[in-house]
């Protein structure tokens, strides 16, 4: 008990130490200048992405940040014994990573003047960049306790901000959804994280993703919550009214196939139950991974259908016979199947963008070739020097994210950060354990008794 | 359990057919054109409804589509032992509904190219289609597998449309909120099929509205979304800026008119116990339902009140007494009580419409006449014209619902569809159903062996 | 048995009798004039605060009446054994109260015509009304019948509409996000009323605020819930589209320093356990109700960040030091703690804003200065003369709410409207109550044995 006192009280030091550096960097740096109108993306104004009509950057904002909070911290409620605990740390970690977040992105966007504004479209970046670091974390958790959680974010954060900023203003990428920048870095990050933080009984419960035991409750509602709001999470950046729709109606159609072919698959793969509520929950995101570069250079409904069909596939797929090999061969343990959901959809979402990016002509685009590409329609690149950009920002975001991810897991690894070995299973619980059961106090003593941060 | 997996695989196949399907027909005829912006409603863009303000079909999409889910999803949930697994079949039937009635609806507005048009109006036209048809599969709830909804989807669906083309479009009805075209229809065409299924042995399970088990949770989840979002959904196509607060509004005051009549009504018909969460969320949805074409009509907020006020205690007195007629004489099962929150409610609500069309004068409405009754303004008819043709609507839908319902109900019962008799409460279960109490493993697991697909 | 089913009926008297009255004042005073333009706020309109830009008002409306719903219905189910029941009393007071607010609001805004005019921005009103109805009702949650209840409610809006009158409209104060006219006098009524109503026995369940048994399912949802829309409800009447932005970030801001807080100072001074899920419930609505009044005057992001990070301190200390003394010497006992969770940080914040407002200068403010401090702008008042009106207006709604309180208090502890004092924990239930574990049937049938409203 005396142990798990003092782990509290290290975090809580740790939170205290950072809120405040926090505070101190904004006082220093942050404004909200009279430029920042909330559709404003001047160079002055911190947004790594581009603008969307003024006036209208107030419902996208809110939509982001629900995002960023529900659909992740449902999916990280994945592991039945952890149900609330997980959501308590993923609201620490959103509530830090979205301070840390404008700042580091702000840093990319240093104005003359030495400060960082913000308004809503910051907002829109920091959310992005936090759904990104929730993706890492689903990868470790249970493993990790929330003091190396919370280093992981200020260590990824900047990371995060350094690939958007290489890949969307310096080689032109077009990835408005964040198939490359958000899921495919933030599953790749989390993956050698977890990687450079094995250890060797870890393969003894090897049953951790066992969806034996969940509380599928989380699980529907996390998969209803996306169906609502990913949608616009991932076109919340899409410039134009009239393109912002077209996104918006493929990730819906990617979404809707994905999720028919859960059930095409599903009885497949897994003979021996009926589909999972997290299953579903799955595909959605899988439906919405793959759109998010894609999703604006659809012009026709049926490539969304497609995409999300064999996204869908892929991942089952994955799920079932790659993720045992990442974890026996790579010892790779991944918690929630960042890869198979975020990591494999994310790849081959930016290849199918890669494709349409190359096939782009002014004539099938019109006006909207301007927001979705503008180096091409200003002339300044062609559609397949385009295509090539697109394709090599693939490796050069899968290698920072794995070196990131690999320093990072060796830096959380050292012995002051862990805890001690004796009690794997309790690490990132910071809220005491409440079964669903209320009304059954015995139970609640015991598992209060075993469950709490000790 | 070998026919269990027969069954989830007989699903598998039938998804991927009808994906493929899908994938086909979007493919050869559905296309974003360059004229569908967001709020435009040519004759070229398939939608039903009128159009909202360009700009501002965004929100309302989101809305729409949600309440389709949501709503509904938690409303099915109704039946205690069902719990997650309704959810589950319902989020199938929507991501199946919704791309085919893009298709069905499009294909009465075909225009001179030979393609389909698709913009944010479609989806919410589409997500009214997808709305009845859950509503449909409330009536069957627990009686039907997978399968079989799948099939009535795919016939419930083509005539939904040609329903809702005739009334607005060739009939000139108004309607925007559903009343008839979506609550009422889909009630009785739910009612229809139930009757065609009926089984002997259903009559045993009389117990099945019993609400003395139901994880009230999920009642209660479902009356705060159905109270957050369904006035949106109800108003998401009444044109002008100027009109669409009244709907909204008058959807609210009806609503929570609704709510107090069951606080009234519920201890005097009721004498056994408390009110039951569910009869908050039927109180709410018959609230919505009956405004769903008067919304608009009502200048004044307290005929809001009054129709609120008056449907739920119409809706709970068929509930007491309609419903033990309709089953036992007539034979027809309403598993979730469509009848008395969608049916009852949903023909109030016309008649209700019917008299303020016949009351509107070009005084009272000034320019809203034009957006509500189009064809009054223009001077084609007359008041008590558009009244004559609004209250004809009614039983040309119940025919057209009720024979379309009897048909499928036929066809769905064929013995090559029907699941095995011996174990009809494994009906409509896709997910493992695992109980709320996730921390208590043998339960779990007596109840996982008791309740997959066998 | 027969004593529950009594106040059963008594309940369902009041509620048509009170319904009655609503309509006939609606029928009589209530009209959707041809100036209710969703954001028009003419003195023919019933709005008491600032208008938002015209075809704004919808999504601000939505998120209002969201909050008012789901954010304070789950902080009410804070008391673990009311889960369910606590949401639908809830449901009862706002479906009621939003309508009586809208008249009692109106009643001051009486057009020269007699009537009362009612848009969009009457419904935000009428929701800050009902917040601070159900942030009182969490003083008393448990010790009173839903009878009570509603008479409170009856009472406390119009004392409501009053101090908010005079405050905004007579003393020209800024309080847009309610940190004074909602959240302090909620409290402080409730508080009042919660001393008039004490009972000795009371004394013997001091483990009412124990959370040991929370359904912290409930908690968990509440404050994503906060997360997501608390930031638009308190900002939903910031004037300007400029402005809008800044207030709703630094809701945002002072939420997430709020509940790094909570991790900072909870395992301080709470050593028995890990941090609860209500408390980070808390946390939200704490970095929430201090930025009501300053959250648009605050032009520097940091600032927002250090009051949340204060307020929430301040919060946690008042729980743990404050409520003790307050139950013990001043016999009030606080059921859901709203004193520390509204009382302290609405306090804190209207001297935020005094603070401010004296330091408001055009340079520093300079467009905005108009729409925050329009007397200001015309020059009518200086910055110090404001600032002095806004301290002023602390101690006047104090004595107000604890007048009214203690007056409504007194009213409701009238022997003919108290329950039983046999079964004091069975009142506020108007549910049956099941428990999350719907699948054993024989607790249920235990627990709705004891826990009817009997």
């Amino acid at each position: 008990m005396a142990e798990g006192a003092a782990a509290r009280l290290r975090l809580a030091g740790l939170c205290f130490f950072l809120q405040l550096l926090t505070i101190i960097l904004f006082a220093a740096f942050v404004r909200y200048g009279p430029e920042s109108d909330p559709g404003l993306c001047s160079p002055q104004s911190n947004c790594s992405r581009r603008d969307p009509e003024p006036g209208s950057g107030y419902p996208r904002f809110r939509d982001a940040h629900l995002q960023a909070l529900l659909g992740f911290g449902f999916l990280l409620a994945f592991l039945g014994r952890y149900g609330p605990g997980s959501v308590a740390t993923s609201l620490l970690v959103v509530a830090f990573a979205v301070q840390w977040a404008l700042l580091a992105q702000g840093l990319f966007y240093f104005s003359p003047k030495g400060k960082i504004y913000v308004g809503a479209q910051s907002m829109v970046s920091a959310d992005f960049c936090t759904a990104a670091v929730l993706i890492s974390s689903g990868a470790v958790l249970g493993r990790v306790n929330p003091i190396q959680l919370l280093l992981m974010t200020l260590l990824e954060v900047p990371l995060f901000a350094c690939n958007e900023f290489i890949l969307l203003s310096l080689l032109g990428i077009s990835d408005s959804g964040g198939s490359l920048t958000v899921h495919a870095f933030g599953a790749y990050f989390g993956l050698m994280v977890s990687r450079a933080l094995r250890q060797p009984r870890v393969d003894e419960r090897g049953e951790q993703q066992d969806a034996g035991r969940q509380p599928d409750a989380f699980a529907v509602l996390g998969t209803l919550y996306l169906w609502i709001f990913w949608p616009s999470f991932a076109s919340a950046t899409t410039a134009q009214e009239g393109a912002e729709p077209w996104a918006l109606l493929n990730v819906y159609f990617s979404m809707a196939a994905s999720t028919l072919a859960a059930f095409v698959l599903s009885p497949i793969l897994y003979e021996e139950g009926a589909l999972q509520a997290a299953q579903l929950q799955d595909a959605a995101l899988v439906g919405a991974a793959v759109m998010g570069m894609a999703g604006e250079m659809l012009l026709t409904p049926f490539g969304a259908l497609v995409a999300g069909f064999l996204a869908s596939h892929l991942s089952l797929l994955g799920s079932r016979f790659l993720s045992p090999i990442l974890s026996s061969r790579l010892k790779i343990q991944d918690t929630c199947g960042v890869h198979n959901v975020h990591g494999l959809p994310g790849v081959l979402g930016t290849l199918v963008g890669t494709l349409l990016a190359g096939l782009a002509t002014a004539d099938a685009y019109g006006g909207r070739m301007e927001s979705v590409f503008p180096l091409v329609a200003q002339g300044s690149r062609t559609a397949s020097g385009q295509a090539w950009w697109q394709l090599c920002a693939l490796p050069l975001t899968l290698i920072l994210a794995a070196l990131g991810g690999s320093l990072t897991g060796a830096l959380l690894g050292t012995r002051a950060l862990r805890s001690t070995p004796k009690s794997p299973e309790r690490e990132s619980k910071v809220l005491r354990e409440v079964p669903e059961d209320g009304v059954n106090p015995e139970a609640s003593d015991e598992e209060l008794g075993g469950s709490t941060l000790a």
